[in-house]
């Protein structure tokens, strides 16, 4: 069965075979997606990358391609940088370039985080067509709640516009901050959350990257309750940050409660794939993708995580 | 008796028949404006779409276009994003295009209100000319007395002039707020209204929204006072802002007599709509239309709300 | 005797007769201007248009073009908003735009005053050739001291240019404001007020609106120094502040004594002329007009307020 | 011997002859620049041109152009309104448009300086073109220290490049202020006014204007010391600032000191001219003149002052 | 063995060429980077070039520009001014313009450090192609951690970009800085340093400055802990900054083994080099090289430094 695009009328005419083209290839023809974040060398600086229990080769930048180009993944989300360096030898990957990205050095007790902009999104098209590269789309980041909350939601609605016009998709990581918002809980404060969502889909992203509340008790309970946040996003998908690594079959119940009970079309997960040595990185990346993107159970995704099976598509 | 517009000198030779149209699709051909408001999923987040009395349907974002295209209303005002996703469709709905919006999570102890523009007038002409869809005008924020009572002023000024220059028709919802306003009550402050309504005036906009003092007492006096408002619109027309649930009757009783005793040219109306299951939905907005745009009493109105009548234009 | 004007350099050779027409219009050829000043609904609220002692009939904008129509002034000054929605009807009204403007519900404790410009050069242009308005020139406040000097500076002095550059005159209000200038009496200083009528000639304004030491006792004296104020100004010419409203024949005595004691060119009224019925606004302005333009004696000037006798030029 | 000059590069090379003809006239071909500084308006407001020991006629602001016109100066440094007024009656004026100025309203106790441009540099090219005058070159004031320093090196490097990319010169005022520098003594601290000239030079500015430590005891050997200044500046010239006026022949001594022991290449005077009548204001003027660019000893320079000398060249 | 170039697939294949070019030049065909900073005179004033210890020679402009002509170094990194006067003496000189600087005046305890672009790319591109000088790249400083990391990363994104897109090649200087890090030592602390170089990476740069601990005990387990650092860049390359001066053969070592042990492609000099009279800093500048480029023996280098040996490449 062909995969049905509710494409956006953002999306002109002329566009539009592109945007299908670009949302099938990030979606893997599934309609979900299984993006591999990796944006976490400005955002968390080097604190991915190096420590206890991390494996010295993920220390290497080139770490991250090699797990995108081998695994079976929807698009690896990273910045321009990283594109521009390896992409000469990392071609096949399908990207969406995150434009905006902050460090996480400033902390909210002097002020409200703002990610700014990196590139318009006329140098962004203009890297895609000079660069040759499969580029399906651009993600960004809005703090809703921080005092830069206005200008984040102006860029955010130009490149989501610019991006459909050109025929790529859209990611938006929508995370409440800020002193507004410091005592909410806001990595598991689902209304709020719902609220976010319901954001995204005011600023018309194909897919809006939300928080779930992985410390909430009672995940079976919490995973109907997140419920509301996939409703709130109606037609711009829900897809789960994976947050900090877990146990794999953990992750992978989790994964699946989000699909299955929550509504989630896809997942968004870095430090769960790449926080490994490579084969095992490409393993879970697999595993992923058979729960969230082909319904797979989560004890036929954990045997291909082990190794014991291989995604079938 | 063929309506008669005033149109603004903003609007070229051009435009004028484009503007003239917009308007009188807008209004219904009665120069009064049912406006259906539908902006809250940014500015109140999911607390409206969610809750205790609020039927389960009203989550999921479809419930408005439901809404607007079954009943009978002047326009449905939302942001880009909503349209994009759904206009496909509901193709048949006026769009009034929310330009600007914030969420409700900045408090004004941290930061005065700044409600940012989203896109340039230059994308939403590129937006109407390429989806098709029938947008008649768009919408602004301008929150004066706040510190970027400025920058809004800025937008709202070239906005409304790149609207007309366009043949769109354009409302400003016109708050006062802010740490200096805030000794006052600033939606039962009727001299203070009446100056936001002036201002909105000066700005050359089509219709300005105003809170309208629903918690003062003595209502039937209440309304007299307000026609303090709609005198220093001039020609600008006021439209009140329905606010929260009210009970069907006592809301339609206000919007008479904002019409008739208070000068009121229609209503801008949202969770009063949205915040029940469809059909009744649809029979309050026809309800509310019964009396803003076609002086019908108060009673027949309510009628049309239960089912008992309907609606004759 | 043909009025001698001293065209700035700023006005290019292709439009010095336009600049020429419109001074000569301004100034009723007098080479002085009374400038009716209409601002106020968005720098008052609606303090000026409601309240004891105002007649019902100022509520109404149009009041102001009633006015402005039927009496004999040199241009009438207000919002884009305004001329736009009443022009069609007042077409034969010499106008000026005023750019920017705020309205007064922040206070200094809380933040410096900032006047932002309302619409770009390029659009006040295209709205006088596509209006067809007998629009003569733009009007900008200034407010020097405030933190945000800096920004109008360069939005003032754009706005000169680019208005010269097409022919156009220019006013600008020049304020000393802010919590650096309060403790100076920033109305009555009269150095303080001459230095920013020299800030009004270093930007090459036409002329410069400035207030006038009303308050200070021994109002003769007050009128002898006030030269250091128009001395200051040099070739840029001044006109002062009405501010509010006084007795007529008071009120005329005091432009009387700015311009044959003070050396002011003109004068720049609101309240004293409009916080009347429309009959007695109209003979107030020509009394005005005959003492600012054309040098009757106080005496004579009242008696057309009162009615006694017609205003000849 | 002709005037050797060392034409920058970022003039292109059809400008070159145009930058050299400026260049000449400015430091009437002695590659020094006796610049008549006429900013004061703006930046000390009245303060300078009423008082007591200031002749009445100062307060004219003609009084400047009298004097810039017939005295023996290099450019007359002033801003754009004032040029534009009084231009056509003095065409013969080498004239350095102000591009940068505030008031001395605010203090440093509320907001450090910043001096915001006024003028894109299209537009003072535009001005150059049509006026015909004999603009020779643009002025820009930066306050290195301030919180707003980040604006004006942006301003400031666009606005020489540009200047040059025109064939015009450029000088730069450079002051230290801000609360970052308040505890030391930004006007004779030899050491920081050496790191601002530096600074002028890798900004590339023709000539910088440098505060001279006059307060300081022991002139003779503060002179020898302020050739750290000269020598920071390498091929940017230096030109000290004369502040506050002082008796004729101690300051002649001074700027034949800055001459010939500091190895300043000019000076920028304005007070020490204008605050006298215009007859010894333009005697004054030339006397500067003949120690600054001929090298005559103070003595001589003095006649000239007194009138019993005339300058010859 | 020709060198094999990494192009990043921000460079149009119609630029690559020239891309190359300026790389070999930069790198004297090694790879690796010898870059001569001299950005000092605005981010240290004139605090490096006056003192005890430093040659009167130094004070001179021009010091910079004769070592940079006849030593043997890969890029000369400065100011546009100081190029734009001195270039045309010195047309052989491969120039790396740093964009932005600000002085060390403001200190953090007022305001984070914000170091602004001077001019766009388009105003470099200009010079470059009209001066003709040999301009191979440009320099970009960027805080991460300071309350202006948003505007700084802003305007690196697009100067690394643009610089690509017209062949020429990038350097970051990148610093953790600011209020929010004041608790970390910013210049010791490794793992703070690999995040600003992974960073660097992320924006696309081709080398990436860092500090280097020299402060830190145990300096050859320090080296192979800042593997970390040139690990995280990646493909980007990391070069050190050098610092205060320090005796020569200790530079030496330090330098030796930070290409040898911690990976790093190059370094980036100063003080190290021009805080001596010319010829020593020739000599040393060659003794640089020679670790830095051709891998000689930390004894074959320093007797370079003294005159005892020649630099062969």
């Amino acid at each position: 069965m062909a995969l049905k695009i509710n494409t956006p009328l953002t999306v002109p005419k002329n566009k539009q075979k592109t945007y299908e083209k670009n949302y099938e290839i990030a979606t893997r023809g599934t309609g979900r997606m299984m993006m591999f974040a990796g944006d976490q060398k400005v955002e968390h600086l080097n604190n991915d990358f190096v420590g206890k229990n991390i494996p010295a080769e993920v220390a290497d930048p080139e770490h991250y391609f090699k797990i995108a180009s081998q695994a079976h993944i929807g698009a690896f989300a990273t910045q321009i940088g990283l594109i521009s360096r390896y992409g000469r030898d990392y071609p096949n990957i399908p990207y969406i370039i995150k434009i905006n990205s902050k460090t996480n050095l400033m902390t909210e007790r002097f002020q409200d985080p703002f990610s700014n902009r990196w590139l318009p999104m006329r140098l962004i098209n203009d890297f895609k067509e000079k660069s040759g590269l499969n580029i399906v789309g651009v993600g960004y980041t809005v703090y809703i709640g921080s005092s830069f909350e206005a200008d984040m939601f102006g860029q955010a609605a130009r490149i989501i516009y610019k991006a459909h016009r050109q025929g790529l998709i859209s990611v938006i990581w929508m995370y409440p901050r800020g002193k507004a918002v410091k005592d909410r809980d806001e990595k598991n404060d689902i209304h709020l959350l719902a609220g976010g969502a319901g954001v995204g889909l005011t600023l018309g992203t194909d897919f809006v990257k939300i928080h779930y509340p992985y410390d909430l008790p009672g995940q079976n309970e919490v995973a109907k309750q997140f419920r509301e946040v996939t409703t709130a996003a109606g037609r711009t998908k829900v897809i789960c940050v994976g947050g900090s690594k877990k146990s794999p079959k953990k992750y992978l119940k989790l994964l699946s409660d989000q699909i299955k009970i929550s509504g989630a079309q896809g997942n968004a997960t870095g430090r769960n794939i790449y926080q490994r040595p490579l084969e095992e990185s490409i393993r879970m990346a697999n595993a992923i993708s058979a729960v969230s993107l082909y319904d797979y159970s989560v004890e036929d995704a954990y045997k291909i995580y082990t190794g014991e099976k291989k995604l079938k598509k």
